[in-house]
């Protein structure tokens, strides 16, 4: 584990929480993740989940509040959430907005300056990562599911979808389903990748979606009806199911009645997503 | 609800998670506290289960971290969290340390100046706070149990043992088991009470079994063995157990291999506490 700085562990369910930090190529920055190892880890390899989390949360809000561990724990799933930006770059507007730089790199790979430099998290997360962690962690390697919660969904879905055989499954709490056509994305994507909006589809699930990349296995969403970001536009889940009817995605799309966009609500779903992603995993 | 003040509320596990803010009179202060109301809160009233936290924790720790809310939604217990101690209440040296004042009242009445003003957080607990929950909300009068952690662990085990007949069932995590005996103790029992250690019995968990009010019914314990504060000697389980052993105490004191101090111990057993008081609560 030379690459990797543990900076705590809790044993947890009968396996172990764990942060770490590393020294990431990608984004050219210190990046931190944290790992739940469930105990079956100790027998034999387990698959892996990623989790990728929302706007201003780190590697800690999902490990602390969505009580994933303890389906995980027992449904034998490693769980892998990492930080959802680089930190402390030395880029000057990093911390100005919390919808762009720090807390929110959007899972793109930036083009432009100055993020260009630090804020590759689509790399990150798809091939670094995965790299470290079939490494560094008994996982077996290739067996491999995505999922997250608003931006972080947005992240899981298009991780998904670009690289059909890189994933088993993918699901998403509430994410941001069409990224270019709401108001934080194309604040994030004309910051990150520039104003040709052509460039910007490769980061739109909606768009991707239409590719036909996914149509063999089905995709899991559930979305609150009380979420504030549903009423401001900010998600349009509604955008992503008709792509999906178009194009013949098999989606189920869950509207949970009079939930918000909280770690509460999370937090009562998490475990039929974790029933979802077994189905493809073990 | 006129007494109270809603500051938010978050649909969770079909039921609701509420964070409230009221005037109390047994501290002269705003306090705060979370409820989980089950769903089947909604048809008929349900059982209450009140949780102490421990030192520096608020009502939100427990209500983010622990999943408590799963369980419950299954057994139909309303859960209960309080605030660990009023807060800027104008006692100068309420913020200094850690241990003492505002995140610490230790759940005794002070009798001290400057603290008796605002630190009667025995009675707020036991009389006031239940008086409002079962005016207030759809709970059965008088059906309670009660568990904490740590100091919270510590205020359980004393309401319940000073008072059998108002609660019906009793647990901890990793509580203060002997307060008198440990350096956190000393020090707020010191301050909050004076010199006279004979006052000091009625807040002392090991004293108090001695006196056989809960004979006829089990303590449960859940004790992590890496856990800091037991090297400390500040938690002293042991001794809590050869009082119980020797008034014929029926204790079940399970040291949990590997486990931390942390709501990750926490959450790993919080499934057994809750079947522990849904015995006696339903």
């Amino acid at each position: 584990m030379s690459k990797l700085t543990l900076n705590a562990q809790h044993r947890c369910f009968g396996g172990s929480v764990s942060y770490y930090q590393h020294s990431s190529s990608a984004c050219n920055a210190p990046m931190r993740f944290s790992v739940f190892l469930p105990p079956q880890a100790n027998i034999s390899p387990v698959p892996v989940l990623y989790f990728l989390s929302g706007l201003t949360c780190s590697e800690d809000n999902f490990t602390v509040k969505s009580g994933v561990q303890r389906e995980a724990a027992e449904l034998g799933i490693a769980i892998i959430a990492p930080d959802t930006s680089p930190r402390q770059t030395g880029i000057p507007e990093e911390d100005t907005d919390y919808d762009l730089g720090s807390g929110a790199g959007f899972y793109v790979d930036a083009t432009q300056s100055p993020w260009q430099a630090h804020y590759q998290m689509y790399s990150y997360v798809v091939e670094e990562l995965p790299q470290l962690i079939e490494t560094e962690f008994p996982v077996i390697a290739g067996r491999r599911g995505i999922f997250g919660h608003s931006m972080g969904g947005h992240g899981a879905l298009i991780c998904a979808l670009r690289n059909p055989h890189h994933y088993l499954s993918v699901s998403a709490f509430a994410p941001i389903a069409a990224l270019k056509q709401c108001v934080w994305g194309r604040k994030a994507l004309g910051h990150y990748l520039g104003s040709d909006q052509t460039l910007w589809n490769a980061y739109d699930a909606t768009e991707l979606v239409k590719q036909k990349t996914w149509l063999d296995k089905p995709i899991l969403i559930d979305q609150g009806t009380e979420d504030q970001f549903l009423r401001q536009q900010q998600l349009l889940p509604d955008r992503f199911a008709e792509a999906c009817e178009t194009v013949g995605q098999s989606l189920t799309l869950r509207y949970q009645d009079g939930y918000d966009h909280s770690y509460f609500f999370v937090a009562s779903f998490i475990r039929d997503h974790l029933q979802h992603h077994a189905q493809f995993l073990q």
